[in-house]
């Protein structure tokens, strides 16, 4: 079966027909996990095990707020090989280098299903190469609080690192020494998951700002650490310094002014990449010269925005995650930092709308573009697995405008193309792109090429851009994979927008 | 048709099945209205009529955060009078005595369906004379925004009275002359009507903390004055003086610390009676003493919760609507003051769970209570229509436990009695009595009875309680009404509770 972008989707799966096809749908939602009636502090993760009766083919979920320095997934996968376990299927919000453990238990049949918005590093590699056994699914961040929420995702235990977990069972990522900020992808599966553990390495007799609730959690399970402080947030979040890059940030700024998106009340986001991020110190000169003040920055925070917050340049900040250090020292403190669940942040159905569906821009970045501006951020040319939406795709779709920031050239490859490798964003919800050779502007918004008219900025049609990188790298040949579909990539919505197929030797 | 408390339930309403029933299924969800083109801005309601199409049978929404000062409500129901419109629904969050001009369109057939969580004036006194076309629908405040977020309650237009509007169409409630604080009732209406029309008497260039968002807003109406600020917020929020009520709030505030609600870290609620707030200075006291924090207080917001932030010993307020002016002022200025949706607050199906469920006590009032521990709020014992559930139901069945206060007998009338004359409330949902007589505790709570032995309160089964009355009052005979059904009392699920019949002449 082909989808709405001309793309395979496997057998037992939904079809992308389009962003809007199914939010404009009744949704259904299951109710969210009873109250436990008492909440059980256990020492021992075998003993945890056996409480709750893990037993194979069940599914386990994790969140990825310690990000390369988690070491839960690995304990609770462990775990599992110890106990021989079969089939199971893991679940964590993403994946990262330091879950390279989890190779052999994949390749043992121990972990057969992997459900994830972000893999890469040693299990995204076994995945391309076909060792798990089933077809992994590739989520986006709101897409996976709308897979818990509405039943697609059914958790049968989630184990959700918390750095500080009081007696009552309430969790905060804001206090701890392995402080990782705000908690908000663990908030659907604490929610939602049959029966919820709590991993942590500090209990307190309370903690200040309870991001998961007590009242959910079955066990907490003390361990001597969950993570390693080093891996679970950069100091700080490193800007990029390349003038080809910052050329691109004060491009996409002067275009911002001049599409009218920097009106007093603008609401906006950044992705974690370093062009993405570097936008942020020219929008913030121009706010201070116009005296322009924000109305919110959502999604990953970043020391950048706190400033901006604590300088009254920025009303609220709403957290889904924390990518520095100022970022969770800031979430402790200051009340108008908010946390917001995943839900919150990204799901299509969340009621009256996530906070993505507010932004008035988001600028985002790409491995891949092609000429119907549709945007591959999951993997390479060569089709090897290096990243996943996350956030990509909720935002795009959600912003009033979505600029997309690249190098035309990276790695001596041209970065625009006929026909990405893989569709991770459907170009319907990308408006703009900005590299250093030029911008291109979906015809879709003419109301865009209209207002950029005289502006100075180089607007080219996306066509040219492509002639532009070909001309300095020459056309790529890349061979189509005829490999077996190793990992299909959903939509926010659940609909699969294209597969991956394994990657050869 | 009976429902589980053996109330008779209309044809073509659900029956109650207890609390949890429906809660415990999936739940549908209609997507909310997709953002607008373009807010047009209009200084004529008759032009907002004619743009909208207004016409025989539709449905027409309000808030009622201006209270018993507002103009709204009035203003539209008398266009719609002037141009002889017919067979409309009117479904304000909540009526006010002020609204008596809504009475004739009543007896014209202008207004033949009525939907709202709570009415008092006459306009209730119409509706229980049986002048009312169709039966009244009376709703809790979770569970009208779940009506409206399931596609139960389909709105045509909304006209939500706003302090002030920017040029984009963003409202708030805390600013402009109208102030009248959180707007978290109008938030449904304005994400799921058809259409929505802001009503305001200031525009400005810009809001500080926009509560409706512009996107969603078709036409913005600007009229010289939305409501009188004299009825719209009290200055100050009355305690009871009455020294029988002081005593009444002592011994609950003595109760919750002796079955440890009164922990650090806890959550309260307390309903806007005058006794129910008299419990807050006794509970600061406790907390002081010993040193505790809240973690939030929600719902209705008065000055001494604004009191309590400031002075941190609640960390976080969590504001549906405010009740007086400094907790308007509060919501302006302080960003630990939030703001939340009648959803968020108090919906069932609020993902993962609506604020009340979070509440570790709520203190609420009572017209009736009866030996199952039936609450009525929505009639007096003569079956007269004088209030509603409001947040009655939700949070009582959210919090952890729900403290009824109230004087065993008012207006020489036992407030105890075998058979409440109206259901609001279910007796499942309701923990503990007190009044100045005795403590009642409900037999399903063992864990509090035993708290309370040895506590030098005066605990007492309920049957006593009745009997205490009994002897001060007489047994009052209320002659059962036969009349026609009026109103329907809808629980939070929107299952019919009990039913509200014609009183005699």
């Amino acid at each position: 079966m082909k989808n709405d972008l001309g793309r395979d989707v496997p057998e037992g799966f939904r079809p992308f027909r389009g962003a809007d096809a199914s939010t404009t749908e009744p949704h259904r939602l299951i109710p969210a996990k009873p109250a436990v009636e008492k909440t059980v502090f256990s020492v021992s993760l075998s003993d945890v095990f056996d409480r709750l009766g893990i037993r194979d083919g069940m599914t386990l979920s994790f969140h990825h707020h310690l990000r390369d320095g988690d070491f839960v997934i690995n304990m609770v996968g462990a775990e599992c090989a110890r106990r021989g376990l079969k089939d199971l299927t893991f679940a964590p919000s993403s994946v990262f280098p330091c879950h390279a453990p989890l190779v052999p238990l994949i390749e043992s049949g121990t972990i057969t299903g992997l459900v994830t918005n972000y893999m890469n590093g040693p299990v995204a590699d076994a995945v391309a190469a076909g060792k798990l056994k089933r077809i992994a699914i590739m989520d986006t961040h709101g897409g996976r609080a709308r897979a818990i929420e509405s039943g697609d995702l059914p958790i049968d235990v989630a184990f959700l690192a918390v750095p500080r977990v009081d007696r009552q069972g309430n969790g905060t990522g804001c206090e701890g020494r392995s402080a990782c900020g705000s908690l908000g992808y663990a908030v659907p599966d604490a929610a939602y998951a049959r029966r919820v553990v709590l991993v942590t390495d500090e209990i307190a007799d309370a903690v200040a700002k309870p991001e998961l609730d007590g009242r959910f959690v079955d066990i907490v399970l003390e361990v001597p650490s969950i993570g390693d402080p080093k891996g679970i947030v950069s100091g700080t979040t490193r800007l990029t310094r390349d003038p080809v890059g910052l050329k691109i940030a004060r491009d996409t700024a002067t275009l911002l002014l001049r599409i009218g998106a920097l009106r007093d009340g603008f609401s906006m986001q950044t992705g974690a990449g370093g062009t993405s991020l570097a936008v942020v110190p020219y929008v913030r000169r121009i706010m201070v010269e116009r005296g322009l003040k924000a109305r919110f920055a959502s999604g990953g925070i970043t020391a950048q925005y706190v400033e901006m917050l604590e300088s009254g340049l920025v009303r609220t900040l709403k957290d889904v995650q924390c990518f520095d250090l100022d970022a969770v020292r800031s979430r402790r403190e200051n009340a108008a930092h908010e946390g917001i669940s995943a839900s919150e942040y990204g799901n299509p159905f969340f009621a009256p709308a996530p906070v993505v569906d507010l932004l008035d821009f988001v600028i985002l970045g790409a491995t891949e573009i092609d000429l119907g501006f549709n945007v591959n951020v999951t993997t390479d040319s060569l089709g090897r697995i290096i990243g996943g939406s996350g956030g990509h795709a909720d935002t795009a779709h959600g912003a009033k405008t979505t600029i997309v920031t690249t190098n035309l050239v990276k790695a001596r490859l041209p970065i625009v193309m006929e026909r990405v490798t893989t569709v991770t964003t459907p170009g319907e919800d990308v408006d703009v792109i900005v590299t250093e050779r030029g911008i291109a502007v979906n015809p879709k918004r003419p109301d865009i090429l209209a207002r950029l008219e005289g502006s100075g900025l180089n607007v080219v049609p996306i066509a040219e851009l492509m002639a532009i990188a070909h001309r300095m790298t020459g056309v790529p040949v890349r061979p189509a994979s005829r490999g077996r579909i190793v990992a299909a990539v959903r939509y926010r919505d659940g609909t699969v927008i294209d597969v991956v197929r394994q990657t050869g030797r």
